[in-house]
This record gives structure tokens, C-alpha cells and sequence, in this order.
């Protein structure tokens, strides 16, 4: 039997093959004195020029070969490099200390990463990769090294590394890949993103396994439980082999549904759509059988970074979503900021209880200069394809009453500037607080839709926070009040001739989708990869049998009685 | 026009007098090192009895003058200067450091004020007096001072202090005293609690008071605003007296109901219970014509310590309410610790969001020990009057289970030992969280009471921290979502044959009490002082009215138009 390892199951499926250790680019950095500091800005300034040179080559040849989206990735470094943030940083640092380029790009990178990690979010820790991609093929540059990577001819490569970045994987023949492990990463990091969009077994997060594996050693990748094993016996390999098969068989099945619709047999339909986080994930979510974006979460925009995005930036964001979902609905909510995400420039005071705090809409409305830019651009970007505008954390209707104001006077604007925009846009809210969900009827007057946010409504229903865990056993998704409140929600739109979606967790949770669908609920938002297993149940099922499962649930007065039920219902 | 000054409104009403300044006892503390710290222990000792014995008299004279109840208030520092861990403290640093008593007392004295001091919690702030009166009484006893206080011959004597120590109220005639007006303190201080017992204007946290003003200054005490005219104008005493009358008058008015039922003109009648902390508050419930208590915060048996109560000292507590209660209901709730409430010994875990953390019952069942003992202390006590138990913080059907496993546990265990309890003590719990409103109906299957407690249900349905300035706008107790909630609960009471109380502070809101009683609350518990205010507007009212107004309420969309609505029914 081999040795097994445990990560972070980054992206499912099973790889069997030998390693390929791919060798960190972190290399000594130079760091001397000049005395020209200007010659040695000219150096780092030619350095980043062909280093965007690469990248732009990359891009095109990216965006041949894997689509325009995930071009998206070096474009993205592109635009981090000619920034004049950025490498107005390291020449500043040349000029000052009169250090070399090097030393100074050194200097201002790892400045960037060490506040990427210490933030309390997956996401941004991720986004530490980028700056660490960027400083390599740089660094490279000024050092006259080869950047990149040769994959050789094996075509059973696991490659293993301390952490991959997307330009890395970009320039390997993907279809000789079977498997990617790498030391660090999370389940947000662009290799496990990309490794998922594409396929691939993923396993992040290993600790040390670039450094105790070595070229050639025979590995398993268990992607979906995030298992590595080192020197498999044959049997294991045997074994892993034919659950592959098995894998292969089922994901052919679900690509067939693709396009198709997510419509009972019975003839009931729902609409199926992705959360993404940035607008580069739109194409995940197209190439997972998306009917729309159901949840963009606009926080990206305001974070890693030190000062308010303009409208501009942020038109560009939506607008490249909304034209990656040609002409498919894309929900924009507007940004939730406060809680667990705090933003330095934004000054937001330090709370007791935050997630009782100033965040969301209620900073959106206390900082209406800041809200009414964000809904210009969502208005501009709506002109470019199907936009709806979602506001998070309602409590109130004069909250609904006093957004809709603004967004009417950033209306008021465009016409005035004759700036085009879509007059019929929805407005929509998250119903992610009790009292939005308890007082549902009287909010469906005011707006178009409702999204359910089950993970803080369930939080505030249980008065729990589910991240402490001593506590975490009462975040209960299928707690009678819960059901509850998703049927009142989903009857007061009805009532009133409006829609009712959910994108919170619960929404791609296999064994609560049948329920969910019995109640009426219009539309689903999730995760990419659970889409096409959703639809698949929701072409299995009739409407009728959903319905008196739904109503058998509504019966029930515990969590384990309801999960009992569906649990049998599923099987 | 005299000099105002605003603090802190203790005690309602109007005071019209001269100052009396009463000086504090802080003396200059002598300290010197002690060769024989065995004849220091023993000087010790003696003082401390001194001073015990001195309690024990005031305890008689004012257990027969004042009633038993506040005699409890010298008893209680009685018990504390009797407590070894206390005396313990003070003879351990004789010995160590071979100092003098009065130094070591000190010590002793000045880290468990400031212990206290940084509690964040008016409560456990307010018993830093205690310990400060103790001290001064036995710092006088081993200094050979005086201590106490004569009050002259003044009748219309404004009582000026830095602070005021029950024991030096207790030494007053009050019946010369026209108003306390003092530097420090909060509203639930002993002086401000004394104050309103007796019905005596008070205004406490004037900051400055007792150094500017000097004995024989002119004052008017406006006790219900928090404000102090010194020096007032003939014109300003002439309206404040004139005000007193009026004031006087109704208080007079409101005095002939302390009997009286709680019942509308069509005969509909309601209980209204008093809320309170500790046992000796008890009586002032009844002196308010509570006809019970419907909330007895457990939570101070378990502050102010550094270990759990025993189950005697519990059934002591827990007694002397009930017998106070005389035949009339006592709700006890078990302890609510957690939250914003900590405790040392227990160590509880820092929380992010401690509102939605672990807390109250959460721990109770976590700790079943620690709870156990409790139910049997509360069942013991149930034996001497009319007992109910509630559980407070239930979010689940599960957790009442649970917790009814363990009261039956209980139960045996006294059956066993042949200690006599209550077997029909009714079982109810708080509603406080949206989850248990939501499936009300379900809990009413396993309980015989709802209490509701608006303070926390508000803060979770609305998802925002009362105590937090940025979003406390949205603590809206008048919310279409918080009045559904209210009648949800009380129609499953009835539906299963259950009675609905409240005992948040809405409870004793004169503009909402129409629409709680119209919506058919079966109990309200309040502050005491609001119970004879509330018994009037009860019984001046007609149900049918009450509930043609609940109604209405409930078709309002907005915390304003129910607002309007019913400040317009009640004016």
C-alpha cells in the first residue's frame, strides 16, 4: 500500500501517473546598490515591458486554445504590471533607497503577498498567487532566465508543485496533464479554479509533497477526497483505475445535459444559474451549463486594493460578465462589505458583533456616493446584455424604498448624460434576514425578485454563527423554520406575480434541491459543478412527487426528521 | 435661571430642597510593614466582626422599618465580609507582604472595584459599590472612626454624594430626604434601585456633583429627566413644584391600582409580572403591583464569583424570591450567561460574533452538570410557592428535549432522595430567536409557556446589534416582521392550549401594550415601575378596540406607519 496524504480536494476525479516536480522559481534575489538609479529604472521598466510582451503572446494563444475567458488570466497580470501602482512602487523603492530592481520588485512583492495571506478569505489569500506569478516573470526577465516550464513527452504527468500559477499552466499541453498537486493553495486558488474548469484531479494544500516526491515517483490523485498516494501497490492502482472509469462514465453523462433544459418530467421548469466572484468565472459557470448568473458578487471590485473602484473600472468588470453570458440574465449584487469583510479604506469601525453590524446595503445607503457610482455602472453594463441589480441584506422596506431612489437618480444621470442603459431592468433583493423573509408579501410590492441567501439566513433564524464551533451544530438548512421561511418567501412573489430564486449553499444541495423545487422555488444559483448534477435530478423527477415531498417536509419538526425524509426520497 | 447639570435619571420625579453634601469615606489609607503578622490577622479579624455585628443590627432596625427585603442588601455585604475568599485575600496579604491591615484591605478592595468597574455590564458595575461600602465600613472599624452619617434636622434635604452606599442610605430617616443626587452609578445601582423603591427622586453619573455643590445650595432634582437645577430661579422652583403636585397626584392615582386586576372594560384580563435580577428585588415587584414575576434572570447567582453556586446557595436565592411572591408565579429562567455576558471560570471561548455564539442554554446543555444542579435548585425551590422554570435561548424542538431529559433527571434524583418539590412546575421557554417563533407551534407540543423576549428576537429577525450606533436604527421593535412574530407565537400558545407572556422591553412600551394585549398576550413582565402605568392603560381600554387595533397594525409595511398608528390610538 502506498503512503497517503490528505489536501485540499481542489478539483474532483481520479488521476493515476508519475510525478513531475515542477521546481519553484523562487531563486536568490541580487540586491546591491546603484548609483544610476534612473538607468536602473529604464532596466526594470524594459523588464516589465517584455514581461507584457509574454503575457500578451500568452493571452492570444490562451484564448486560441482555452477560450477567451481564461486569457482573462493573463490579462488580468497584464494589467497588474503596467499598472502604475505597482511598478510605481518598486521604482520608487530603486530611487529612495537606490537599490537595484531586483531587491526592489522583491521588496514591494512580497509586501503585496504577505497582506494578501493575512486576509480572513480563501479568495484573497488566492490572489497572492497572481502577485508571486507576476514578480517570477519579471524577476526572470532581470535576470535573463528562462520562464516557464518544459513538460517534456510524458503523457501520464501529475505535476507537483510547491503552488501553481495560471501562467504555468497555461503554457503546458493540458491534454497531457492528469492531475496537478501542489504544497499550498485553497479551493478558490487559480489552479484549483482552472484544474476544475478544465477537468483535472486537483489536490492543494499537500504541506511539503514538492519537496518529499520526486520525478517520476507513481502517484494516485483522489481529487474528490483530496488523497494523495505515493508509490500506490498495484491493486490500488487497480483499484483507482476502474473507479476512473466509472467517473469518466458518469461526467460524460452529466455533459450531455449541457444544454439542456432543467425541466421536470413533468413539465416543470427552473432556472439553473451560476454564483461567481469575478468576471472571469462567468465562463466557468457557461461551461458548467449555466442558464445565467444567479449571484455576482461585486465585492472583488473593493477588495485587494486602496481606494474605491471608479465606475469605469467596475462597468468593465460587469460588462465582461454580462457579454460572456450573451444575452443570459446576470444578477449583480450590489457590494457586501462589513461582516467578515473588512475593507481598510473604507474605515469600517470595529464591531462587536459583525455580523449583526454595519455592512451591506447599510453602508451602501450610509455612503450613497459610493452606491450610486457602483449602480451607474451595474445600469451602463445592463446595455450590453440581461443585467438585474440585487441589493444584499434587507431588513426593510424603506431600505428597498431609499435604494430604488438612488438608483433612479444614478438613472436620472445617464439619461441626462445620454449614456444608454436597460429602463426595464429588474431590481431585485437577497432575502437573507428574517424580517425580510417574515415580511416577504410586503416586499414583493417594491421589487421585481427575490434571491434567498440561506447561509445568513440561517445564521440569524438560528442565531447562530455557523464559523464558531461550538455552535456550528445549529446551522440547520433543513430546520422546519427554515423550510418555512423559503415557503414564504416563495408564495408572497407568487402572490404578487414576481420570482423567487435562492443562491445560498443550500441551493445545490442534492438531497434539499427536490424540496426546493416542490415549493416552487423559480430559480437555483450555485456553484458551477453542482449545476449539472441538479439538473439531472430535476430531469428525473416529477413536479407532483417534489410537491408532496415539499409538503411532507413542512409536516416535519426537526432537522433529522426532515434529512431523514429527503435522504429517502433521494435514494 | 440656575446652573443644569444632566446625568443619569435613577428614580422619577421632582425634588425640590437644599443640598446636603455627604463626604466620602475615602481616608488616607496608613501602610507600614508589620513584624507580628499574627496580631495583624487578629486586629483584622476583629474589625471585620465589628463591622459584622454592626450589619446585623442595621439588618434588625431595618428589616422592621423598611421591610425584609432590603434588610437583604445589609445581609448580602454581611455574607460577603463573612466570605473567606474575601477576609482570605486580606489575610493572605498581611502574611505575605507583612503589611498593615488597612493596606492589605485596600489591596484587596481596589482590584475587585476595578474588576468590577471593567465589567461591561451596568449590573456587575453597580456592585463595585458594595464592595467600596464594605470596605469603608471596616477601614473605619480599624481606624477607630466613625462611620455612618447624621443627617441633621433638615427636612427638605437634598442628599449630594460622590456615591452612595446602601448602608448609608439605610442609616437615613428618608422620610427627610427629598432626592439623591450622586457623581457616580448607573440606573442599577443600589442607590438608584433604592431610590425608585422608595419612590424618591434620584439622579446618578452627575460626574462633579459633590465637589461644586456645597451643604445648603438650593436644588431641584428632576428625577425622571436626569437633570439638576442648582441654584434655581423662584420662577424655576414655582413650576417644579407646581409639576411635583401634578406628579404627586398620579402617583397617588396610579398607588390605588396596586390591587387591582389587570382586566379591559369588556372584562379581558391580562397578568402583568415584574422582571428582575436578584431576590430582593422581588419586593419591589410587588410594591409595583406585579402579580408576578414573570423573568428571573438566574444570571447573578453565577457573577461576581470565581466558581459555580453551590445547589444551596442556588435554592436559597431561588426561595426567597418565591416566598416573597407569596403564592404568586416566579418564572425562573436558567442562567443566560454568554453573549455579552462572560464568566472567568467558565472560559468561554473569545467569539467573533458572540450574539450568535455559544450561550444561555447552549452552554446549559453542554454543561449538563452545572445545569442539572440548577434544576435542582429551582425544583427545590418550587416546593415553597408557585414555581415555573423557562429556558432561555431555544432555537430547536431538540434542545427542549434535551433539556427536559435533564429535568427529569433531576427530578428523579430528588424523588429518590425524598426531597419534596412542585411535580406540576410548568416548563416554558424564551422566544427569542426567529427559529423558535417561526415553528412555534411545534415547541408549543413540548412546553407549557412561551415567553417571549423582544430584546434578543428584535436584534436577530432585524439581524442587527442594538448596542452597535451604525445600525441601531434598525432595532425597530414596532417592525411589521416583530408584531408577525408576536402573533405567531401567541396563536400556537392557544392553538395547543399554551399561554404567550412577554418579557422583553417591549413589554412595558405604554404604545405597544395595545396592540401586544389586542393580539391576545396572555402576560406581560416588565420593570416594575411600569406595571402600574400599563394596568391603567389596560384597564381603560376595550379588547374589542385592542384588537381592531392589532389588526390594523398588522396590515402596516412600515415601523413608521405602525408607529403613527398607535401613538395616534393612544393619545
Amino acid at each position: 500500500m502506498g503512503q497517503q496524504k490528505t489536501g485540499v480536494a481542489a478539483s474532483p476525479g481520479i488521476a493515476v501517473g508519475k510525478a513531475k516536480v515542477y521546481s519553484s522559481h523562487t531563486v536568490h534575489t541580487p540586491q546591491y546598490q546603484v548609483d544610476d538609479t534612473a538607468a536602473e529604472i529604464e532596466r526594470f521598466t524594459r523588464a516589465v515591458s517584455a514581461s507584457a510582451d509574454d503575457l500578451l503572446s500568452l493571452e492570444a494563444k490562451v484564448s486560441a486554445e482555452l477560450g477567451p475567458d481564461e486569457a482573462k488570466l493573463m490579462e488580468a497580470h497584464r494589467l497588474i504590471l503596467q499598472d502604475p501602482e505597482f511598478t510605481g512602487s518598486v521604482t520608487s523603492h530603486i530611487e529612495t533607497d537606490a537599490i537595484n530592481a531586483e531587491a526592489a520588485l522583491r521588496v514591494v512583492s512580497d509586501s503585496l503577498i504577505a497582506l494578501f495571506e493575512s486576509m480572513d478569505n480563501e479568495y484573497m489569500r488566492g490572489r497572492a498567487a497572481d502577485i508571486a506569478d507576476i514578480t517570477s516573470r519579471v524577476m526572470a526577465q532581470l535576470l535573463g532566465l528562462d520562464y516557464g516550464f518544459n513538460a517534456g513527452n510524458d503523457t501520464d504527468m501529475i505535476l507537483v508543485a510547491k503552488d501553481l500559477h495560471p501562467s504555468d499552466t497555461v503554457q503546458l499541453d493540458l491534454s497531457r496533464v492528469k492531475g496537478f498537486v501542489t504544497d499550498v493553495g485553497g479551493r478558490t486558488s487559480h489552479t484549483a479554479i482552472m484544474a476544475r474548469t478544465r477537468g483535472i484531479p486537483a489536490i492543494v494544500g499537500l504541506g511539503d509533497v514538492s519537496e518529499t516526491v520526486s520525478d517520476g515517483t507513481p502517484l494516485i490523485v483522489d481529487g474528490s477526497n483530496g488523497l494523495l498516494i505515493v508509490n500506490p501497490s498495484n491493486e490500488e492502482v487497480a483499484r483507482y483505475l476502474e473507479q476512473a472509469q466509472i467517473d469518466a462514465a458518469r461526467a460524460e453523462q452529466l455533459h450531455a445535459l449541457i444544454h439542456e433544459s432543467s425541466v421536470t418530467l413533468d413539465g416543470h421548469q427552473v432556472e439553473l444559474a451560476a454564483n461567481i466572484g469575478v468576471p472571469g468565472d462567468a465562463v466557468i459557470g457557461v461551461a458548467h451549463g449555466a442558464e445565467g448568473v444567479g449571484l455576482f458578487r461585486s465585492e472583488f471590485l473593493f477588495m485587494n486594493r486602496d481606494s474605491l473602484p471608479s465606475e469605469e473600472e467596475q462597468f468593465q468588470a460587469y460588462q465582461e460578465a454580462v457579454q460572456t453570458l450573451d444575452g443570459k440574465p446576470v444578477i449583480i449584487r450590489t457590494m457586501d462589505i462589513g461582516g467578515d469583510k473588512s475593507l481598510d479604506y473604507l474605515q469600517l469601525p470595529a464591531e462587536l458583533n459583525p455580523f449583526l453590524g454595519y455592512r451591506a446595503i447599510r453602508i451602501s445607503l450610509d455612503r450613497e456616493d459610493m452606491f450610486k457610482t457602483q449602480l451607474r455602472a451595474i445600469l451602463r453594463a445592463s446595455h450590453y446584455g440581461r443585467v438585474k441589480v440585487m441589493y444584499p441584506m434587507i431588513a426593510t422596506r424603506d431600505e428597498v424604498v431609499a435604494a430604488n431612489e438612488v438608483l433612479e437618480a444614478a438613472k436620472q444621470e445617464l439619461r441626462s448624460e445620454g449614456i444608454p442603459f436597460d429602463e426595464d431592468m429588474e431590481v431585485g433583493i437577497m432575502v437573507e434576514i428574517p424580517a425580510a423573509a417574515i415580511a416577504a408579501d410586503q416586499l414583493a410590492e417594491v421589487v421585481d425578485f427575490f434571491s434567498i441567501g440561506t447561509n445568513d439566513l440561517i445564521q440569524y433564524t438560528m442565531a447562530c454563527d455557523r464559523m464558531n464551533e461550538k455552535v456550528s451544530y445549529l446551522y440547520q438548512p433543513y430546520h422546519p423554520s427554515i423550510l418555512r421561511l423559503v415557503k414564504m418567501v416563495i408564495d408572497a412573489a407568487h402572490q404578487h406575480g414576481k420570482w423567487a430564486g435562492m443562491c445560498g449553499e443550500m441551493a445545490g444541495d442534492l438531497n434539499i434541491v427536490p424540496v426546493l423545487v416542490g415549493l416552487g422555488i423559480d430559480e437555483l444559483s450555485m456553484s458551477p459543478p453542482s449545476i449539472l448534477p441538479v439538473r439531472e435530478q430535476i430531469r428525473q423527477s416529477r413536479f407532483e412527487d417534489l410537491q408532496e415531498l415539499a409538503a411532507e417536509a413542512l409536516r416535519q419538526s426537526t432537522s433529522d426528521a426532515v434529512k431523514n425524509l429527503v435522504v429517502q426520497a433521494t435514494d
